[in-house]
């Protein structure tokens, strides 16, 4: 298997056992891995997301971490008339998606004989992050912000990692966390390229599920990437495979309560605005300083799409909608289907959305929403 | 299609249209219908549990309500060293196996031309229908005990379904549920046999996930029977397609605070016993009187079963093992592994368990767990 592994700012190149998270210079880090996928081996795979074995830059499979998660199913929604597909990410273990970053970068973690990790997380990724650390019999600290529900809470407490909770605002939470990486390996979703090398599989299962085709269109709710990255890494894998013909345009959701890539391509900054870490409903993209900013908006530029914010009021009446179609996610998802309403799609169009958590992990938000 | 309704009790047959929920006699009803199973067609059908189509009594496919559900992993465990499959039902859409029969019950009431069905459920069951009639946009009224916790009931709600809360036991509600049922559709997961129809592909998935074989033993917790009843119609659908020469043992695990199938089984009792309406953590299988007592008993002796009854205290440690190997699972399903610990199995034996339903749904006692 060969992989690099560098830098993006600066293109140091790192021995390829680094536990390094970021560059000396501060630079997040890439894994330069060409994927190999076979179409006509798959029929033979058996289901979920390791089906893409020779995609997945992890060596032996005795270090894979799994539950013999994914491929979950997509499903078919109308929305003011016009067709959406949806894939429930919500049905992953720990109830989102981030299953799929935790599942490669834990593996990677074992693969380097790691004992401990820590990782930050409003929820989702450290709900992952403690479930495959314990199935990989590896010791977890998970740091959460102090507001964080007590559902969410409790199932990393019961993954048996060690919840540390933080005052003040998410950021705040990452600094934490980072303090702490300096002793022990930082099982970032943000920072670590591996997390992205598994939410690529996201873009396999959609380009199989669609018949063994691209969609037109990817609509992903985006605060840190850690989906919208791993999708246009896994699209252009295949291709660079020769199973598509193009990328689908991929356009990028926010929060309107914040919106720092939102406000950098409306304005044409080069800069991360100073966003207010501003209250949203969408609880799970609510991130001021997203780590990958120029990344994202480069993954924009080339595949042709855009960054829509949605407000919470739009957000509500999308999530809404998606429950009355008998669907349950967390309003985080919601913003995709909110964005979905603004852009002019024709009706021949293919556009995917996920439900990126499951709505039992939101259930103080989804009982305001009850009224 | 051919299929025949009649009365467990007295063999009444009913018009293949019915609505009745059971007999005239009180009896329950039965869907006689043989599913055709073909190993060499499953290759070329898409994931989910209407790849079974042939074994499913639903006629035009227009009338499938469905999320596409199904097909969830299993995954291997070792408890106290022994080896243990697991079937991760928790990862259904609404959060448990009830999915499985509401799909095939919702497209039941579907092709009857119903517009209203009620339902009464502690939670799991009355999520399942709830979603699944949004789906098929058929209007929905599910009764609950007052005590349900505020997660369920807000899922419940978001789906669109009309909740009514009703003082007193589980049994009061089913009763209310009853009453209702006297003006429309009663879309029962206890007493309407199309439901096991659903539940009934639980079985085929394990055969085909186990390389198509059965399994020596199925550990199930059992309150209604609504997967093991589903689940032994399964295995006997696979036997008489030839596809294999025995069904497994199949053994019911109840909690020991509300045991009257245990007690039947035990003390070889031939009625119910009156047993409190007790109280356990297992709230999922905490069912006083039974529906289909008699059918259970029957499936247990027929297989070479037995039923085991587990405390609070056995369910809730079951349970922090499972999490702490990753998984996420209501306490309800800990009653498996629980039970799995009281037989005597070799190592080379195969037993399956399922995880029933999300912890995500029991925040309330998850929290209480982690103390």
């Amino acid at each position: 298997m060969t992989l690099q592994i560098a830098c993006q700012d600066c293109d140091t190149v790192h021995r390829q056992d680094t536990r390094l998270w970021r560059c000396g210079c501060g630079g997040p880090l890439d894994v330069d891995f060409r994927g190999r996928i076979d179409a006509a081996m798959l029929r033979r795979r058996s289901r979920g997301m390791w089906r893409y074995r020779e995609a997945l830059p992890i060596g032996a499979d005795a270090r894979v971490v799994s539950f013999n998660e994914g491929f979950t199913p997509i499903v078919r929604m109308r929305i003011d008339g016009k067709p959406l597909t949806v894939k429930q990410e919500n049905l992953f273990p720990t109830g989102s998606f981030k299953d799929r970053g935790a599942s490669v970068l834990i593996s990677r973690a074992r693969e380097l004989g790691v004992e401990k990790v820590v990782e930050d997380s409003s929820g989702n990724a450290g709900a992952a992050v403690a479930a495959y650390s314990a199935k990989a019999g590896i010791e977890c600290e998970i740091y959460v912000p102090e507001a964080t529900s007590p559902g969410k809470l409790a199932q990393i407490r019961l993954y048996g990692a060690k919840l540390i909770r933080v005052p003040g605002s998410r950021e705040a939470t990452a600094h934490a966390a980072m303090e702490a990486a300096e002793r022990h390996f930082y099982a970032s979703h943000v920072w670590n390229p591996f997390f992205f090398q598994g939410t690529k599989t996201y873009a396999f299962e959609i380009w199989e599920q669609l018949g063994f085709n691209a969609p037109d269109t990817l609509i992903v709710p985006t605060g840190h990437g850690t989906m919208l990255i791993g999708a246009f890494l896994g699209f252009r894998d295949l291709l660079e495979n020769g199973l598509i013909d193009r990328l689908p345009r991929m356009i990028a959701v926010q929060a309107a309560g914040c919106a720092p890539l939102y406000r950098m391509w409306r304005d044409q900054l080069a800069e991360l605005p100073p966003a207010p870490s501003g209250d949203t409903i969408a609880e799970g993209i609510a991130i001021a300083e997203p780590a990958r900013a120029s990344q994202i908006l480069d993954i924009i530029r080339e595949t042709g799409g855009r960054i829509i914010a949605v407000t919470d009021a739009e957000i509500e009446r999308a999530l809404l909608d998606i429950c009355k179609q008998g669907l349950y996610a967390e309003p985080t998802s919601a913003t995709a289907v909110a964005a979905f309403r603004k852009i002019p799609a024709d009706r021949d169009e293919c556009v995917v959305a996920p439900l990126t958590g499951h709505g039992l992990k939101s259930t103080e938000k989804m009982l305001k929403l009850t009224g």
